[in-house]
């Protein structure tokens, strides 16, 4: 594939869909083809998968179900969206991929992290993210954070959020143990920094990987 | 498990569903602690699920997406309520279970079998029907016979209906493979024959496995 995939990762309040939308404003004003996009969604399909994960209170379903929930909304957005603009050399920039599954529904929801990866297997094969930019902020202050923007935007896509503070240190864990295991992929970023000086790390980063 | 789980399976037009609410009012009658259910379906979380399936064209979905929606529809319906139901010692009747998954996802839309069996283990380990009926009708009859009820219900949910020829042909040889693979569990019924021919039949031998 002749394009990128680009995946925006970390827990709540880290700041990954204000960075990478940046970041995207910046390769479009560099003329660079490129495309935004999150999960669970992306596609009709995917959006749908989505709204039943987003709208059901996480004790609500069976960590097994939203395992498979996630993967059954990346499967559409993965063969339908990520997959063909990558093939038209577009860098595809996504906020949130299969590392917040595995975090999540693994580390978080104590799902086997075998099961999780056999899943994905399954699903994906061994395609995987170009380039892994991975959030870092302590669990206490992301959830700070979070809650002010829930109030800020009257958003209720917040069942995570309600979850208690050792699930949150549990997805803290988890994204540094993932971010050890593949160091060529995954950067990890000081997220309590200010928002700019975020943007800055990243881009630079990004601007490295890319040769621009 | 004190309960026990019978299962109803076929393609379509085979009139699973008439037969299984048959041996529900049957069984009521003769005072047996039993309940009727249904999949894709069966709890809140696993009914919005199965509108995802039901209300979006088959071809509009990927294969792998429908299997992993199966079996989170499945994962929720069997945690919470198949499994506490014969906890309590009801004979749970279900109009469509993994069988079903099997032959429409497997051997209708071509999916791997070992894909769809690992899905199987991970989502309900070795936990399998007590008993299941296998109605069988050539795909020619079940197609004319469900096109029927379709103007006669009006219903929507006629999206495998749609599919060709071939599709329901590949579906009657995959519930003949699966009922060929495991004859104990699997009863075979002409489902040719007419309805109340069919109940009598798959009461009789329902009646045998109970000793009732």
């Amino acid at each position: 594939m002749k394009g990128k995939l680009i995946t925006f990762e970390g827990g709540e309040g880290s700041g990954k869909s204000s960075v990478s939308k940046f970041v995207f404003e910046n390769l479009k004003s560099k003329k660079i083809s490129c495309i935004w996009t999150r999960e669970p969604g992306g596609t009709p399909s995917a959006e749908k998968i989505r709204s039943i994960l987003v709208k059901t209170s996480t004790d609500k379903l069976e960590p097994i179900t939203e395992l498979l929930l996630h993967y059954a909304a990346r499967a559409e957005h993965y063969h339908n969206f990520i997959k063909p603009q990558m093939e038209t050399g577009t860098i595809v920039l996504c906020d949130r991929f299969y590392d917040s599954t595995t975090a999540y529904q693994g580390y978080g929801h104590k799902l086997d992290l075998k099961t999780v990866e056999k899943i994905k297997n399954l699903v994906i094969g061994k395609f995987k993210p170009d380039l892994t930019f991975i959030m870092h902020i302590p669990a206490e202050d992301g959830l700070k954070r979070a809650g002010k923007r829930e109030v800020e935007t009257k958003s209720n896509e917040n069942r995570y959020e309600m979850m208690d503070i050792d699930f949150h240190k549990r997805l803290e864990k988890g994204f540094l143990a993932i971010a050890k295991k593949e160091p060529k992929r995954c950067i990890i970023v000081n997220a309590k920094q200010p928002l700019e000086e975020v943007c800055a790390d990243v881009l630079n980063k990004l601007h490295k990987h890319l040769k621009i």
